[in-house]
């Protein structure tokens, strides 16, 4: 399955192998597709075409081929197009060839993978091309639909972001409560610093540049977030970080911001829309049934 | 839980629990909120406000009330709103107090649920105003984000909509190519009906009138799916369904153009953007630690 | 595994696949089958026959075959029955060939699934052989085992039943509990008809004709439950309803009484014995070690 | 939730806990008691009765306990009966009281354990009643239902009976296919008894008293499973195992035949039937709504 | 995999599959191993040797087996040794050949289980080579790492030592709170005994002479755990069990002490450092990448 | 339960609770503790002291307490020790009160993890007292035992080390054979940090100081890991890297040698040992019946 995945995107089967159970088990239910089992002649075969409706940014493509080989293992699925090609309205992604009740039962699990991941892929594609002529990146937040982390954050690699941590464990990021309670910037930093090992970053949020400055003095932050900053902000903030922090802007980040808030220089831009408002792209399955 | 429930919409506690637990499981990952263990003092209790930062109708109170308790099973969770509820910006949905680790670790779980399923049932308190003044429901369908379905339709009915079938197993569904196979209108109805259980409704999907008419000489349909057709059509379809068979319309469905198919006349009209593609509502938790 | 399921009576692969996981994790327990491993010298192989000892209607294969496959991925299997079949006693169900303690190890799950679900797919066929002469139909309930219904409603098909609701979301029944707290059958429908879907149908439970009269006047309920009722009231009843509600018997239904329970008239007749009490059916391995 | 478990038959919590949130997975499905939820007004509260419709020996109150306290944890549920003890028809066995929508939502799943479990205890208590003037005990066989074995074996306990193995792996029962592969009863003994550690039983299979007398010479065997032998032989073989090994006869049990073979003066009389044929008691939930 | 598990120690796929399964989870984390998704071509494949760095006895090689076949179905995995085997230090015990992700990817999780698999066996081989001499046999306790427990086992019995009870259910140990709570020691074997099935062992702690007197003297033990007695005790007590009862010694066994303990005349001595305090056994990969 | 958790050292509750319904169930097995079952009084109650009987560092009390209270909810648990306390031999750990039967049953769990736990925290302890006089701090790595690594892990931080990363997918470590296949320590390097996102930290495992100097000269990786080599090499080193990365020693650390290695000037120093190879720790339980 892994010629499915993007290059260099690697992600585990198990993550796919559980999420489509699971997805299967939702569809299926007690007592499996009662439409197809009822109206479809015994042993009968289908060919179908994976078709992209609409132009966009692929992702999902190991899920759809995992949905088919759970309910038929010896089934067809060819590849046409991979995950993170960003394709034309009426591409055709993959082509299947298999029982037709395995194809007809699996349609709508493989096309809810496709199109949901589709999209977060589009989205993010849609930011990165507004950034590209800046060293910026777009990134994602932890505001994912639950149950589908790792898989959206895949999907956000496919459109050509990058991640921001995958949980409350990989990363640290110290926000103003936690910088209140712990009694001020540098206190919560050391605090952080000591309790995490070697090979895990810290990041701590500023609102202002006073804020920011403590933030240096103390130097033990690798990645400093300027939350809600205007322009201006920003860019003096990215002056004073060159060479000595990573930057990332949060905070009013849309299609038509995104631009100007890469050009006042700051590293990465995070926006929970890429994981939480991504609407679905449209891909459909064709099926011709023997 | 069952008070934050919307009236009459039962959720099973166990696909709230299955799905909260799989949510923190997710975003704790091995070493749980790092963050906050390293800066807050040990013991300190908070008090804490889950805030619609925008206008919108509310779905998954429950998710949110089960992710703070099962972090801290005697935290305080006092709602101010329940499911189901349309609300102003800037209304406070619910108060928590407890353990400030327990907030803070469980904050991003619980407003992933909140913003996504209030998001859907904004969605479709939006298309169910647009036809409030017809016989017509808004419903969704199988276009459901993998592995949230029963939430996701949960709120679909918190925002005023009507469920669609859940699966592949708990009604039937004819299409075209069922049809194709089958032999026809006719003898698909034919096997359908001899195959399911008196308890399970039969639908069938018609792109023209012709076909309507060979599903009403059938009479076995207890539904008719509209498909794609144009609102003239669709009136007369509509008509020659009247008091026969229950008529679904879709394809095409936008809040522009929702009002024009309820007026002609039909009962349902679905809609897979519901839960598709709907854009999270920004829900927040305002925090203040002891 | 599909051409071992009865025609047309589709079942989930991941219903089989995860009920066959859970019982040969209940007998293989921690150590697996220690008395085989002893006693056969390594590699031995073997050949074996699934033989019904009784005669009954089959139902089970795709299960036994699952075991077998779950120990040995590429075990023969070559079926000789299918689920659906009334076989005569001592007839040949099924050829295994393959690694001998494989087929030592499966043997007593794959039993167990086979004549657990053939008992019910056995007594089902007494029933509808019953009734053959009228248009009624036998039916389960919802008095199934814990943790086997979506199994023993597909034997039910198999035996020549219809099912009933899977469970408590797929279909209202509406009881005398529901009737009195809800103040009368009028509210009771009207209001289960304004909370669910165009695709899930209403059923109600009446006691008497004149509760009856009132379902029909109401007009809302797909279903009448006329419960424990007089054959010829049930009679009566029947013929108030023919044409406009479909009519289910239950209470009181043996062998001896079920003829005559469907000469009334009714649809369908509903029995918990089915799959709550029905005897296994006697099915054996005779193996032949190499 | 201990008081309830029959004496000295303690039953792990785990397993209740797991086939009861099973259980009731497959009985709310995707979206709950539709039909409660549409009906009954909103916190109305129930009181209820168990009661066992029939005669029979009671096991499974721990089930609908952990039933109704997984759908309302504080749910009243005070048992008037106990598991193991035999009551006559339209005896209380428990009386509940809590959220008449959880009572009704519970109701089935815990009456299914109730029924089903009991039965087993009924019939269990029936053929240990045949045999109580001697010394011979009932007991079990793995021919249980699939993911039921832990509670359909202690239901066999609260009936009166004791238990034969729970699985292939902890206790050795050497059959004739075993002992044909192994090249006689003295090797198949010796090889099993040298592989299973110093707490596993060992038992071994005989048709003949020519097997038996090896088996007796050879003097590994802790236990020999006499099958299908007529009483008279079954008698001499007793009388020839007498103070040197347990003996258990199986094969052709029933009711009738059970005190013959008791007599005979074996030890323990082994019965598929106990687990895989006995009809389910008949448990009802008499329900009143505030 | 069979071909893999020490001769005559079967040991259920399941449980190694669940075992493999749980370990990759928990290594390749929400977003698999991203330095080799990182810095490998695609499709780059590999050839690697499992080896033994020291010497010692081989358990373990299933579960690599099943590691790399998880993450690729069909890489290769040529076994050059077999659990069981005691080997010296530098031999190769497997071929692997496959996509080099596959191989890196599961390395470390194949080989925790190698290490650890390996060094129970080799310090259980250690503890019987001292005891080789004597008709005693080292055995395990219930001391063992959580979740790992029928694989430990499994491990002691590569190393040459038997198992002792799995778990609380598979049979008795009566310690001296139960003797205490139950009355004594007659009265304590005599409940137990009542208690549990034929095929059930009984096992009795004593820790001096008079006691073991009232076990025998009860009769109704099969095995007596001499706890902590000085060698001289130990003699006398097994002299007084011989041809009566088996006996187990345990308590003080170190490599220093056991051979001593051996010779003192008992059946099997146990000791929990074993499974608890094994240190793991050197084992690497050599990879040779194309 | 997180008043037992070490200061600042959160752990997942969800973590805690798998690991010990797992060892619950791998205990209890299918019919619980028959011993205990057999031979105690009805209700019983009892007090029982966990107690170290040897010296050490404490972790595992979490597991412990949850363990009492999965079998008990209300028992109590008062404990006297917290995590990451190094107690002298014979300290009271915890007092808990309630069922006897709990108490017997969890016994075995409970000082399980106890054991384990606390003989990684212990072992950790000593390393980390070995180098207290130093910068250096010790770490574990990714050879932990399979299914334990968040534990593990935390005991680790108990004893006064710090953590590596928890898997494959938190942090990058570059390797000999990605070097070589990458094409060198730069292009590696640069791949690598261009495939992750800004909150992942990249090392580098160095055999030779030119390997060093690539990698200095590089300047995108965060930590260096210097392998296997000898004190004074490993001392230029140290001082090549100093304020410029972060430098971790690996290879030969055992207790004799990880001072000199620390004092070489080193951030971290990782053993394997400390997961893989730390004996248990003795704790036991004394029990009072009352």
């Amino acid at each position: 399955m892994s010629d499915l995945v993007a290059p260099g995107a690697f992600l585990s089967p198990l993550v796919i192998q559980d999420a489509v159970k699971r997805a299967l088990d939702e569809d299926l239910g007690r007592a499996g597709d009662v439409t197809s089992s009822a109206t479809l002649p015994e042993g009968i075969r289908a060919k179908a075409k994976l078709v992209a409706r609409k132009a966009g940014t692929i992702a999902g493509l190991p899920c759809a081929a995992r949905t088919f080989r759970t309910l038929a293992p010896n089934i067809g699925f060819e590849a046409k197009a991979r995950d993170g090609d960003t394709v034309k309205a009426n591409t055709t992604l993959a082509l299947i060839e298999g029982p037709a009740i395995a194809i007809l039962s699996g349609e709508r699990v493989a096309l809810n993978f496709l199109g949901h991941l589709s999209g977060i892929a589009t989205m993010t594609a849609a930011y990165a091309a507004k950034i590209a002529h800046t060293k910026a990146k777009i990134t994602d937040t932890r505001k994912t639909t639950p149950g589908l982390r790792a898989l959206e954050k895949y999907a956000v690699r496919c459109g050509g972001g990058v991640n921001h941590r995958f949980g409350l464990d990989d990363a640290v990021l110290i926000k103003d409560n936690h910088i209140a309670v712990a009694g001020g910037v540098a206190k919560a930093l050391d605090a952080a610093r000591a309790a995490v090992g070697h090979l895990v970053k810290v990041e701590i949020e500023v609102d202002t540049l006073d804020q920011l400055k403590e933030v240096l003095a103390n130097g033990k932050a690798d990645v400093v977030l300027l939350d809600n900053m205007k322009p201006e902000t920003l860019r003096e903030a990215a002056a004073l970080c060159k060479g000595r922090i990573v930057t990332e802007a949060s905070g009013g980040v849309t299609l038509e911001t995104v631009a100007a808030i890469a050009e006042a220089g700051v590293d990465v831009i995070s926006s929970g829309a890429l994981t939480h408002s991504a609407p679905s792209l449209d891909v459909a399955l064709d099926i011709e049934i023997a």
